[in-house]
């Protein structure tokens, strides 16, 4: 695997990354049609945080940092970095340097599907982190990966450029060239979600509210008393 | 399995319920002779928070919240929300939605074997959560499942009406005719430790005060000085 | 296995314990040539929390803490209580009333690869504490152990008199006998870390910093436009 | 937890046993309307075997067997011995001793959500078991435990004297009352597979067979040809 | 997700799949640059069978099988049936039914990231699996999905008529362009290994064979006798 | 970490090694005071096969098999290798080709916490693994690491010429200087065993055997009629 260091790929436009950072993970991946999640396996190192950037991509050895260096000359403005690594890893791969060097590139944050470290200091001084781990293992920069190729983190291809959206609840990714319509789609999602929290204020049910109740009936779902559920027989 | 929905299950009495909800589930897990705890896959998404209520129960299947609507329904004040699945999973099954729909009929908290999604808004809106996962994946609502049935979370049986209660260290069911006992047995305890943390602060030892000494010898632990043990070579 | 109770073995010196304590654990760990690390497995309960000790080390029967007990007698100013156990157990073996015994001693904290409970109540009293898991799940007293014997924790043997680092990122071991070198070490790793991050804040690269532009054309890792790498296919 | 050794508990009829032995684990399952399974946890030693006896359960403490050699005792011809733990436990509860002992008392296997020992000579002598770690890890006989009482393996709960099935596929456990039922219906079952099984040799569809063009046309999927799907964009 | 069913994907040229079912998983992995494994998770439910085909997709709902069904009319000669879920599930969507249609259609094994059932019947008939989970549990059809889209497992991206080749170390992907050239690359790499087979026969060794004397070297790795290093003192 | 090769450590006598041969895993464990397993992460890759040896240990970094290389050389007649990596990897860093250089030099087996493959290929040749994982996932051989130095692996200590012993129960560490005494001890726990195997055969239970009824009189365990233990309520 001598690897490839790909320069200037195309980047969602700004605009639709910032009309997605008003949308949380879960609005935004429902009005994908249920789509682009990266899993349970990432979980922020900080609470309360969201934010939305275009994909930097890092697919590194295990174990192995030089590739992150080479990423952070890549990174710019508006960047969130996303490394992964080629088997699975739980070493500390960044530190607070490397969150000094990305935060001067103006990068947003970091998507890392190893582990990270110095995560005391990288919440002091904002720098917010979704990784599968937290660890002080030290790397090695010793053998080659690439930067700014596909990677796959969660079950999901993260391209270059790609819109990477992370909260409380996880990360999501938005193709670059459908940032746009998902940015609309999250709207009309959030005006829909926002009829239906008025609705459930005032009393409605989601049984009445959704049709539900001949789902159940076609279903075959039966309503009993708890005496004629004890006299059936559980499960009988 | 096309399901069942149960109306009306008999309920902890309401006082009972209360007076648990003074103590924590470690205390009432030890009053009720070490039994009733949900494992440790069930972890809180907030901090610092306790509550008791009476258990209304699901079972869906994976992927699928169509019974969690119909359980909205059978909710009423002072109930807990218990969800499990039929076969493991991780999807985000109740969300800020659920929550406001929740906490209008007054319950006070879900306990869900599977995942949750937007924190950020739960916890700002005060509706605690213990779940097996935070996950943004959406679900659907198209398969059968039961409400007010005996289900299983954590290797123990809980049944609807059950007292649940759940803090910072998980979450303990006792069953709802025991309620008023494991409270007795609750405070019991709390004074039991009360004086053993005040016995504690003024010197003595574990080993005195439960006569532990014997027990040492009994099974044979020796006392050796580091160099005695160092000599006789470790573990010959 | 009947077991030990070993009294008065080496401990480290207090001022390199002191020394080592202003140092995170991954500072120490890179300093010590990237070793002792107590992997991922242990995380802490409370956050933005770092204490060194010495270490009383326990080895006890799952389900069981009475070695705990015989450990607390042997526990000093300074010390940070280990505990791990003959195969693996999450039950919540220590709790608030072995924290009250414990602070009176003047222990700093604890490190255990097994459960912990009352986990509000510990962060309340300000008694650190890394674990395995949080579990209220009760223990007995029943089988023997060891005190003070070696003990392995995340691939790591400790021995009592050893330092224990812990903060957010994890926990460290130093070897008693490096304690002073491991200091000084680490150090000078720092003021390493300080030069680099004042480059890094000038806009300097890791690429340039650390002659890696060189390691990446030995490894063969080429530069290519996105044009030319969507021209060549990707990986062929 | 003191613990009771239950003597006699009503039993399961025995040609209900022998009429379930007949079939897969996956059959009766289903047969039961998809109840009844034990998790993916639990594995066979050995293959190509199944077997279904009356269950004799224990509770016992983890790294303790005392309450097995209870429970031998409370062992008779065609039953299945049930073993679980109060919490998680991988430690060899039971090896070759253990199935010589029950082998003479008529035990036909042996179901435990912990660890054995001695595999190689369990699988000698032709004793199955199904089990959740295969480790040579010794046990105490020091706390005490139920046999007897209900337990719960993989979410399910096993009375004494019900049904369990075994087989390469896992573990099922049938409530003694419903044991003639679940042979009815899994006959049923097998009959109707059987057909479904000639349909298919002679090249009918399962999406024919089971009306499944309507569901997929009501869902809302729909066919592409993948030049169609390549032009319209993937997911767009 | 309403889902779709892509008919007529390209295929990889039989040639190169045959050629390529000469090799074994690692041969093939290693010869395209260490690339295309689908990770540790799915195993093989039988020993010593390798099979190459071209891949029929789905991408199913978690405990549901609809898909499946509506994949096997997508079948033909030559195939390896590929599934996953939309989220994570140890379900048993196929068992010996579905091995019955897809062996009369031609298919020649299964790659699922779920469970299988029936596992002792197909060992018997000779249908090769290789699964993240054996489990009986049972699904429904209520759900949609896709068939023949691009999908991931294990890290990997599958797209219909990509080569799947799968043995007892596991199951790797080749995009079907390079299908031809990792056939080639991987008859070299065969070559290259059968003279190293040769060569360490003979009794050369792989320090002198690939020059990792001089690497040593570089990396400061030295040669201690067991005196020396004791004396050093370990790691100091 | 630049490491070190320590050649020529001390091993333990060919004598004890042959004998411990001749007792499982089991029997030596518990022979030893139940110390010295390996935990249950390691498993065989083949049946039926069990193997002593001494130690040779190689400390190698996660996706890097150059120390394996260098490890080559310092085994000999009677050895088993014995690998780990500085953190958690499951990739394939033992193949078919090391089996061959291996076997060449006398070497008996190999122990690997990490990932083998070539797995059908070691099988035909009779070249025993227990590993922690199957994976074709190639490795590099960048960087330094050690040979001959102490290995944690399981939560157990592994010096070079220490003892190792495998079996379908998995590995148990002998330290060399007590492989006599620990062959002593298990043909006395043999002997033990054979005459527990003959009275269990002859009908004795353990109760009696070990006099048990004693201990759980002591413990307070109670023996009920199921009819009893109806009418007194489950656990109440």
């Amino acid at each position: 695997m001598s690897g490839v260091i790909v320069t200037n790929p195309p980047k969602a436009a700004a605009k639709d990354v910032d009309a997605l950072a008003g949308y949380g993970v879960a609005t935004v991946h429902e009005a994908m049609g249920r789509t682009g999640l990266l899993g349970t396996r990432l979980r922020p190192i900080q609470r309360g945080v969201r934010v939305a950037g275009t994909a930097v991509t890092v697919l590194s050895w295990p174990g192995d940092n030089l590739m992150i260096h080479a990423a952070v000359e890549q990174c710019g403005e508006g960047d969130i970095l996303v490394v992964t690594t080629t088997s699975p890893s739980t070493d500390g791969m960044v530190g607070e340097l490397f969150a000094t060097a990305l935060q001067r590139r103006g990068v947003r944050g970091l998507v890392i599907d190893a582990g990270v470290r110095d995560t005391a200091e990288l919440r002091e001084v904002g720098f917010p982190v979704w990784s599968a781990a937290v660890s002080a293992q030290g790397t090695v920069k010793a053998t080659g990966g690439s930067v700014n190729v596909p990677v796959v983190i969660g079950g999901q291809m993260i391209r270059p450029g790609d819109v990477i959206l992370a909260d409380d609840d996880g990360v999501v990714v938005v193709p670059r060239e459908r940032a746009g319509r998902a940015a609309g789609a999250s709207e009309a999602r959030e005006n829909k979600e926002a009829a239906a929290r008025a609705a459930f204020i005032g009393g409605q049910l989601g049984l009445d509210r959704y049709g539900l109740r001949e789902t159940l009936a076609r279903l075959g779902v039966t309503y009993k008393s708890h005496e004629e559920y004890e006299t059936d027989g559980a499960g009988s």
